[in-house]
């Protein structure tokens, strides 16, 4: 009963950890404090831990911002080195505790536990890598497990699956976009470039300028001039304007088609055929009757 | 019969209130005035209290621009404050008027009109506060009562719920462009900065732009100038035009939901179909009488 | 059998006209030629008129232009004034040719004739009136009935009518935006007026902002510059893209259902009930079979 | 067999081509190269094709940027030329190898290797031109034949006839549209020109502000300083804003229709029960095959 709850905890770390013969007394407590959050002490741990992450994005956020960092950039600077420190000490102490050391680190956390404190340490050499160490908001998505919204997760899950089933349409149209607006850019540049060769100084000039303007985005930084100009710069408002739902539509085409399948929870007994029609008797691959199982989804 | 009219009524108003042995005869019939619409009196006062609110957020708007106040601002100010004072009163009558005072006083009605007229009498103190006062517009959501619009009512609380139960996908929805903004905008800011320093000037200014841009607003403010920095510029514009239409997609996929629901509560007892149409009194596919299942469902 | 397409024509140049008794026959033929297309005469007059709305509106646009209305201003004056009077000929022998005149002048046709004369002649009086005579590009708008393209006309139709069943939602929906904008933009002048006195000059202004913002517009000729201003700007810039699709939304809702309420052709002979499901058998409200009728729908 | 791959292929070429007695060897062989992809031979001379289509999209590019132009700009010029005469080689090579030799010419990939090689040519009398040549990123659209990626062209094929049924529609739309910003636009220019007659100098160029408002592309080149001219732009921009993914919908709408009439071809011959899966087999309402149906669908 209890290995169930953590087998569907470990789902969402992202990573599958049991407890086996190998792994030493010390090494399994230090788990269940780092990486659980069902004892005292492993819910005292991420909730620090989560504050620090906060903590540490707002400290980098405001390093950032000249006025502050004048003031009081020195304490900044050895609150982020600090909080970096005991970042990289936690992850050593995640490798220690984990008994598949090489599942962690490839697994996403893993990933993102590493980047974020990479910045930190390259900043002694390129200053500016500094603030890459945002990234470390990624950690945040922790949260998610830790207040056990096991729900929102699902929704997020949803969202990507579906994602992921239609990209290849998403593909296409994003080949569509860059072929659309490499092509205007192109004769854009040719048109306005003699009258306006600040603002289409070249073809990739032309190509950003296109797609501020399909994605309706429209900075004005850059605008055309001519009249021709104005007019192939009409006909790619009105084309972005007209297309700018499709991606989401087909996303969301896929994302409803998923609840659907969901929702038909019968599995043939003798074919193991599913997404059944929600009111089918019958399986429609073998011909048997589906009741027996229709019954059970009924009560639960 | 009219209970039952005057319970829908109370509905609508957002508050309880029904006339026991405590209530007083003046109490009672000033609650007919004020909170009823039913009789001639209620509604010449409904009326008046519309246009004053009206009025009143009118010469907010007005007092606020330069040119008219320098001529008729005394006016405007000794109106605003008559209309202040009015409402005041307004007040005290329906806190007298109601038995449940702490009901009314929670309310939705009750916060907004307490709201509405506080600003104005802190102008004493905090000059600029006064312009707030124009929150009372929300007072003029009482025009749905009033005019008996109360199919507009149910449109908008099917709107509401809708939002409330797809309130957990927003919320992941919200999470992801806070996260996507946050890190692009530090991005921004690390490859910007030096070469142009006063538009992304720090990581809170570059997070501003990365909203801007996402959202397909682009005021142009704030706009890349290097070359990778349009590049990504262009990145974030595809990722912003692409999921445009997810958020409301999935409110009006719960708006659908909910609607289907809301006609589909009848089931045969013979064949047990089901997607009956809402008035239907016979199941379409047997022919049986669907009445008692259909009385059932009025009751509950 | 002729009289029937006659009705169908009719329909859609938006009055009922049949010949009588008392109808002259110059009337007859007069309105033959103005009203028809089947005819020779008919066919060629509406492809004249055609031409001259277009080139009406073509002179309109050219003689904004300062440098063609320098050159051959003169020359567009007197064909503007040519057409005009054309169109003015036209429209005496329309109120001539028709039996019921009334119904002609009230028509959408009627009214649109009638006020694409006027500003033309108004322009002797108020110099700029006179563009505003290009409202007579929506008499092109007879180029559906002329070349016979019912339809376009179904599509337009099928369209209107999903906008008038879903106006109160729409009502609903433009009603927050105002009151949202009206509260923001009040927000926003007491926070940026202090530092920003020429963009957010007055509440009016800073409305106008709110909804350039809020639409996803973002003309950047209004833009915040205090960091409590910015915050709250892109809060309205999350809220516009986020519910950015969902009166379109609203609308295609309602189109869908129109459509298949289309499908269900069905129609109880015993209670006359209609819209059924499109596998019903039996009809919902009485009970009775609907076969009889399934079976023609079918054969048709 | 062999025979029905080939058939596919062609299918994805875009023209049909059979070897048939008249053709030469030398002339199958070179076909076999050119236009397969399947030999050796033919995969080495695809994958060499798209190397140098991007190439020569890449120097295009790159030619039209100053800087880069004016250090390396012979050796792009050496190399475009270059590149265009192998491509006028291999158009002439595929003239040769093919039998039905208009066939080629008037297919789609016919005229786009033809217009892709002309803008060169073209540029040695105007000097421009030559940039046109980028349409030649077209070819790789070729990469979903040689990638054999046949789902992907499914997909575009899918949205492009979503997109021709609802051409009817979309005319509507765009009529729409375009009456709408000719009637706003010539009443902005009588309403702002008076006082800011730099933006709103002439009806076409207020059209072209009514289109980018109402794109919600908003550049802010172009914008109204007056009362009502802002008051008209903010309604602008909300029907814009608010009918922004009807075109989108309506596409998709279709789109969702025609992918649902590709599932359901299948109809119980005992129940009569539709709307089964599409890999069925029996029928989910009463269990009978569907075999004989399922065969005959698949010989239509």
């Amino acid at each position: 009963m209890k290995n169930i709850f953590r087998k569907i905890k470990y789902f969402f770390v992202g990573y599958t950890y049991e407890q086996k013969e190998g792994t030493k007394k010390w090494q399994f407590e230090l788990h269940e404090i780092i990486f659980e959050s069902d004892t005292f002490k492993g819910k005292i741990f991420d909730i620090t831990l989560l504050f620090f992450i906060s903590l540490s994005t707002l400290i980098i956020m405001l390093e950032s911002v000249q006025g502050i960092n004048h003031r009081i950039g020195f304490w900044l600077y050895i609150l982020d080195w600090w909080v970096t420190i005991s970042f990289t000490i936690e992850y050593v102490l995640r490798l220690c505790s984990v008994k598949k050391t090489t599942k962690y680190v490839t697994s996403f956390y893993g990933i993102i536990d590493l980047i974020s404190i990479i910045p930190t340490y390259l900043s002694v050499i390129f200053l500016q890598s500094h603030y890459l160490a945002i990234i470390r908001i990624l950690r945040l998505l922790r949260i998610f497990k830790i207040l056990k919204l096991g729900s929102y997760i699902n929704e997020s899950n949803a969202l990507l699956i579906s994602l992921k089933k239609s990209k290849r349409k998403i593909f296409v149209f994003l080949y569509f976009i860059i072929i659309t607006t490499l092509i205007l850019g192109a004769l854009m540049y040719v048109i306005e470039n003699k009258y306006n060769s600040e603002n289409f100084s070249s073809i990739p000039q032309s190509m950003y300028w296109a797609i501020v303007t399909l994605t309706t985005v429209g900075y004005g930084d850059v605008a055309p001039i001519t009249i021709v100009g104005k007019i192939i710069a009409s006909g790619i408002m009105i084309l972005g304007y007209s297309i700018i739902s499709v991606p989401a539509g087909l996303v969301s085409a896929e994302y409803t088609r998923n609840k659907k399948i969901h929702l038909n929870t019968q599995k043939c007994r003798f074919c193991m055929a599913e997404n059944h029609e929600p009111n089918a008797k019958y399986c429609f691959k073998c011909g048997h009757l589906l009741n027996e199982e229709f019954e059970e989804s009924k009560k639960s």
